[in-house]
């Protein structure tokens, strides 16, 4: 099984390097220095895991003591900022390591809830937070109403890989296998929604007079 | 006591459902999709009381925990949904049920702020921001600034329900009574200040540019 | 020592006042009532720093625990609301002052960090945030792109301060002689890059289409 708990923590680090470079490239897009473009990057990769984190009430936050964390979006925001129109270019092939990052995320965060003595609903609530968090928070740093409310099967998929790993513990199978379960589960709904440009149902934006 | 508490919690839950319905209707008019709508409904019911949880060390927060908030969030956005023209037309008799949930939600947090043993400050500023988080969260994921700083006496009258609150403790009264004046007596000021279009005191905006 | 304490514990709560005018300051130039005002200036006094204290396990916040800090930052809207003009004037004058006070929180703000057993990269990101996170808090608020993640070298001399605190840990020095380090580094750089305005590269921002 260590060979299993290895390809998961390089598929850690992948999902959050993949992240950070969501937020590198939204960052530099805005106009933002160097320092906050590292921020953003820094955020989309562990923010969602320390929201969850403080929910759960592991203190302190993952995110915060492990440097490898920060490592990795810091050699991100240095990759896209170095070869920003590589990056723009494989935006596609990214998407698809981003829909693996998200399934991963939701899936270790779910069980991380779990570990830590929670119910059922709290793994499934913290696990899609894991997963969506870090790019509500960029969204809310870059000003703009987050991406994943408005449209696309996104979180829903986070939620599903949440679920898979919650339906497991009542299940006779290994725990293991639950996750792989799990992240290919919520991984495949993100790439067909990607792929048949699925929505959710949504209704126009009224024109609302702000203030 | 015990019809009281039953009272209570159904107070709890209406004042839930009242605050998720403001939140699923905010969303719709901007155009979220259904996840996006479910997720600022909740977000307005729960948000508020998740803050104040992690603020004052009650992990997980009662609001992932329970599974009752979250049905009561997805009930309330269902309803929204499917009898928007309804809700809309109700729109005066929900701000009613609203004051009635600020009110209680600013009192029940600063007693189960004091029930963890913190003081009357904490108490005062944990009780108002359970009533108003919700409604904060809501409008920073809208990409607006929040309503509650900009007019109309909302913050204040959950500030005073939790003052009512802490005064209580240092009198004779039976918390129960406590509770009931605290809780009548925020409502009420909201109730009035909606009646009679009271503003607290702003200035116009300057016309600044932003960069 | 204890003069030194006094010290300190004088220039923290004058980093809250100076923190807390400009918060009340942005808040009156965007039109919010008085309660928006005082919360503005309350949460950039106080924000960074509870944010911190939820991420170290130090709860309730000192920031929500400490009477002082709402006196100051009620004080400094009343300062800012009935003196405007002069405060406008004041401004050059209260950036030295906002200096002093992002290098104070970002040594204090890591020096509690480790206080509490955490590791050396706790600290820096922790202590980093003490000293920016009531602005960003603020900017969220006020619904526009955090100022510190756009242009200057706002934050970046707070990571230095925090970083000379956690070097210092290493030292033989006494740990008073390494946090006037950290608060004259931190502070020094502030200053000088406000009166040459030193830039941290960034990019022009792109045009895009939000949705």
């Amino acid at each position: 099984m260590d060979k299993l708990h290895s390809l998961y923590y390089i598929l850690d680090l992948t999902g959050a390097f993949v992240f950070a470079i969501s937020g590198a490239t939204a960052a530099k897009q805005r106009g933002l220095d160097i320092f906050g473009i590292c921020a953003i990057a820094f955020t989309v990769a562990c923010g969602g895991g320390i929201i969850r984190d403080l929910c759960i009430g592991a203190i302190p936050p993952a995110g915060l003591t492990n440097w490898r964390y920060l490592v990795t979006a810091l050699l991100a925001t240095i990759i896209t900022l170095s070869m920003f129109s590589l990056v723009r270019k494989l935006a596609r092939p990214v998407l698809v390591f981003d829909a693996i990052g998200l399934a991963l995320f939701a899936v270790t965060g779910a069980e991380k809830t779990l570990a830590f003595g929670h119910n059922p609903l709290v793994a499934i609530l913290l696990g899609t937070t894991t997963a969506v968090g870090g790019g509500v928070l960029r969204d809310i740093l870059l000003n703009r109403v987050p991406v994943i409310l408005q449209k696309e099967i996104y979180a829903l998929a986070a939620l599903i890989g949440s679920c898979i790993v919650v339906a497991g513990t009542y299940s006779q199978l290994p725990m293991e296998i639950v996750s792989i379960i799990g992240i290919a589960g919520a991984a495949t709904l993100r790439l067909l929604a990607l792929h048949f440009r699925w929505n959710l149902p949504s209704s126009k934006p009224e024109i609302i007079s702000e203030e």
